[in-house]
């Protein structure tokens, strides 16, 4: 079951934390994003879900008894929907008095966010079909989307270990460059150094090993969505991605936004699935009447890019392009139950990535690899400057909202990471 | 620095646990692998080392403080040669009476071994040429082993949440069978479900994000070795492995054994490291002193298949191959110096699977889609039976034993893994 709308979703609900009920705040109180946060000298991270420009802390409000964000993954959707009534009530402009807890209130800016929870295994899936076809004519002109792509929902395990929050930086990657056949490849840093930007699903209640889960209760087994940004190296990717799939080209950092947004408060923003004409429909494993009514999940998203020069002088960045999730070849229910159709067992906190999701237009890349035709083509971008791949000091921000007609706006904060210069060679 | 030769090696060495004197057993006093032991009504997991057929509990034979494995991984190699010499020396024939702890050894037989270690990461390698070599002929026969084999450890990640300790059981995977163009794909019980031998390297000690580790002290992040069986369904493989990977294929189960073997029992069996005439010589990076003059370990392999009509009638089951991880194209120094040349940290725990070692010959492949060249020539049991892929009931175990003239001989124990039916379609 897909989350059903309820009076948590009122677009009139207004709350007592003043900065929630600002239009452009990506956290009113219809969204009660949770994350992870702790304060200056603590060392253990506490529960929060960010409210206007403020974070409220579960335990300190008094609507949780420990921190632990694993046991809310686990949750029931019922328990779930439980404790979102309990946290809407307490922040709504009409709670009375005693109930709201100023002293459990602290502002954003003044706390730490941590990962929004401990990830365990990560997927990545590619369920972009405009940035497969793309991608597909760089690396296979003749060839672009495979024959399985209308039919499997494509996916491959990532790297858990490497996965950060942001703000995150990394050092630019080394690693080996080939090219012409017979000649040896070079080792060094990457140069063609590139994001994708793409959503994070956040899997809640597990499933045990060979136990399927199918598509009439996949969603359940779903806790909410994060940004994502898949920092990959091209030339490194196109050496070694024959014939296991990405490896070193992507392993060395996957940063993710700090608040997980719920299935609950998406609920607002689905719509039915369908295929375009002549396409072929999913195979009934992947098939579901939800799914078809409300599969997907419209998010607007938004890439900006902040040179280190842009930062100097104190400009906040380049939009550099915007999709939808609306576009994705495969909704999230279907990843869920593709995934374990085989029995594999899905854990709290598993991150599934959506893969990149690109638009229709060229303009709608969602890389550079796209936004620039492998590199051949740079763009210009608002101070005069030529810009192909990153280059060490740039910053790359992922932003994403969810806006319909007759609903209250929410936003899924920023995904915002830096590339530092590459370690020196290991001996 | 590869782990060097000392007096706990000493082929003379024997025991007062009579059972690890025998010569047939895997665990005389110069192995003293790790794992994890529970008596039956115990909660929680004990450290223990394995010595004849019985455990010695560390903590109960006061030899540690704790039963935190992570710890152990996480000591520094000096560290852990000191641990290994305090073992050494407690259970050795001139030990003192006074130091042997009766009361902490524990027959094999009457404990539940759990997985050695928590698994964090996991990857798996391709290092098995002559497996890339005949895999590469069924499924790219034009192109078997493609241009970056022998300048890249190619590797994926793999999944860890269904790493299973054996004996370990799993059901036969679902999932969708593709082929011919223009025609819809199937979904049901895989029919080419596999086995593949391999190794597992367990990561020790950690390295920081964007800190990669170089040859000359890559083995001091190693811990130790076990067996792997990476299951295998060829007909989900083959369908959806295209362009990122194996996934569903692979993810519904890994078996490995309950002892990691540390690089320290191993140290006797090391031999130089060399590459066929004309071969490239491994780039810079990949190369060290360390790795030319011991980088390859000894270890001899063997697959074994019982059947359910064979356990019926208490036949243990055939041998169907034996191989050496002699044979991989790549080091385990290398597999970590490439894994983290890019700045990817791992973990204490992690997991590195070898790939499937297969041997030149072809009666040596380390699958049943070599040994029955992709299903075509079914292999003659014992019992007369005639058989391809895997089917329901079967169990298949793996072995591993390092002998040499003048060494003790060390061994592995099993790894064991059976076949259950497959689920019920999913609705």
């Amino acid at each position: 079951m897909i989350a059903a709308l309820d009076d948590t979703h009122d677009p009139a609900l207004t709350s007592w934390v003043a900065s929630a009920n600002e239009p452009a705040t990506d956290f009113p109180i219809q969204n009660l994003p949770f994350g992870r946060f702790r304060r200056p000298g603590d060392s253990d991270w506490r529960i929060g879900v960010a409210i206007g420009d403020q974070v409220l802390g579960l335990k300190q409000a008094g609507l949780l008894d420990h921190d632990d964000i694993t046991r809310i993954l686990k949750l029931t959707p019922a328990a779930r929907r439980t404790l979102r009534h309990l946290i809407s009530r307490s922040l709504a402009a009409d709670a009375p008095p005693a109930s709201r807890v100023h002293e459990a209130l602290i502002a954003q800016s003044a706390v730490e966010l941590g990962l929004p929870c401990p990830i365990r295994d990560y997927t990545d899936f590619y369920t972009g079909i405009h940035h497969a076809l793309s991608v597909g004519r760089l690396f296979r002109p003749d060839n672009p989307l495979l024959p399985n792509y209308k039919w499997v929902p494509i996916g491959y395990h990532g790297r858990a270990s490497s996965i950060q929050v942001s703000p995150g930086r990394f050092r630019r990657p080394l690693g080996q460059q080939g090219g012409a056949a017979d000649k040896a490849p070079s080792f060094g840093p990457s140069a063609r150094l590139d994001y994708e930007l793409e959503l994070g699903l956040i899997v809640g209640q597990p499933n045990d090993p060979g136990e399927p889960i199918p598509m009439a209760s996949a969603e359940e087994h779903l806790f909410g969505v994060v940004l994502l940004n898949d920092w990959s190296a091209r030339d490194i990717q196109a050496w070694e991605y024959q014939p296991l799939g990405p490896f070193l080209a992507k392993n060395f950092a996957t940063t993710i936004s700090p608040w997980i947004v719920t299935m609950e408060a998406l609920a607002p923003f689905r719509r039915p699935f369908t295929r375009p004409a002549g396409d072929p429909a999913p195979l009934p494993y992947l098939d579901s009447a939800d799914n078809r009514e409300r599969g997907v999940i419209e998010i607007a998203l938004e890439v900006h890019l902040q040179t280190g020069a842009m930062r100097d002088a104190g400009h906040a960045g380049d939009l550099l392009s915007r999709s939808s999730y609306a576009d994705a070849y495969w909704t999230a229910a279907q990843l869920v139950t593709h995934h374990t159709c085989n029995g594999c067992n899905l854990d709290s906190g598993d991150l599934l990535g959506t893969g990149t999701l690109s638009g229709p237009q060229p303009a709608q890349g969602g890389s550079l690899l796209e936004l620039t035709a492998g590199g051949r083509q740079a763009l210009t971008l608002s101070d005069g400057r030529q810009h192909t791949f990153l280059e060490d000091g740039d910053t790359v921000i992922l932003r994403a909202r969810c806006e319909r007609a007759g609903r209250r706006t929410i936003g899924f904060g920023e995904c915002r990471g830096s590339v530092l210069p590459p370690p020196t060679l290991p001996g």
